[in-house]
């Protein structure tokens, strides 16, 4: 174990605030896993980019963005997403599983692709839209998070659908993963507030803690 | 908490053995999660039918069935298998990450998956391939898994590919379901071995654990 006084360390080079530094929304075992979000606006100052996305994403001018509308509103940014990792990414700023999302939520999840966007680039050298096992490791160190070789050698074995005989991983499966390995190892600090490298989970929140994750 | 002299219950009605009662082989922390079984033979006595099943499986001969030809074999039956529910399998009755399985695998696996579609036929009443959110409720009780309604309900939003307004699941997502939830569950158990109902993980174990379900 890590040094105790100092505490359990899940990423060994913690980044800097702007690095996804969202915070997931705490959603009570007690509460429904479904259901509809509060409605939300823009803070004050909210950059003006990120308002005249959301308004270009809410094609039917309801104030909330759906599944549909993310999907397309991120795949013409040059990306291509499957709706899966939209829900994902919607569970993940919302903590719900809910289709919809505010303008609260959207500027958390803008900011926090713009980054990891601006990681995976940073990675993929040769502009060939794929990352390699060693840069995924570094990649997810850079958001914070500091997986040992089992657990990057299963993220690595999930997310490579290159299907070549190199394992590589590409944009929208990193962002999968690292939505995953996130979501995970902040639901796993919740539970261990003191730091200690353990926690205990009852059967029932171990379920509603993880299926969220596994499936989309 | 249930009765504490009668122990945790993850399920309130104990199937026969008959029904998936195979056991996962432990895969303890320290081992490579991936990797090659070790050879294996038929047990005597063994069921003729599940030998000549393995023999045409084996398309190349080899003694060993790969995930290309389990699907293959698989969706022989009239069922359509994805290449991510023959990986879940094949994990399930490996208890690593291999993409080959031998006899002792495919007995399991085939025993299993016969008990699974009785259940899913017993339920599905009107032969439509469907079943409802209650019945897969009833059919994972029929396995020995009780599931909470919040548990029940991310299962039915995350397997429910019909599309329709009516949920409903089909056959394969009905296995992938049942392959999670026997997973975690038999995982979390195997940590709570005096059935407090509650496990405690490091964080290693936790996503090592967790991440070999995911499906990606």
């Amino acid at each position: 174990m890590a040094n105790p006084a100092a505490g359990y360390h899940y990423g060994n080079a913690p980044p800097p605030q702007s690095y996804g530094g969202y915070q997931r929304p705490s959603a009570p075992y007690g509460a429904p896993p479904y259901g509809m979000l509060a409605p939300s606006t823009f803070a004050p100052g909210t950059d003006p980019t990120v308002i005249a996305c959301f308004q270009v994403a809410d094609q039917d001018g309801s104030g909330m963005i759906d599944d549909i509308e993310l999907q397309r509103a991120l795949s013409s940014y040059n990306q291509s997403f499957q709706l899966r990792t939209v829900h994902l990414l919607m569970y993940t700023f919302t903590g719900i599983n809910t289709r919809k999302i505010g303008p609260k939520e959207f500027t958390g999840l803008f900011y926090c692709l713009q980054s990891w966007r601006g990681i995976f680039d940073r990675f993929d050298r040769d502009r060939s839209g794929k990352i390699d096992a060693l840069e995924l490791r570094e990649a997810l160190l850079s958001i914070g998070y500091a997986v040992s070789p089992m657990v990057l050698e299963i993220l690595v074995t999930k997310y490579d659908k290159t299907g070549g005989s190199m394992r590589a991983i590409e944009y929208d499966n990193f962002i999968e993963c690292c939505l995953t390995v996130k979501g995970l190892t902040e639901r796993f600090k919740e539970r261990d507030r003191a730091l200690t490298g353990s926690a205990t989970f009852s059967y029932e929140a171990f379920m509603l803690t993880v299926l969220p994750f596994l499936i989309a």
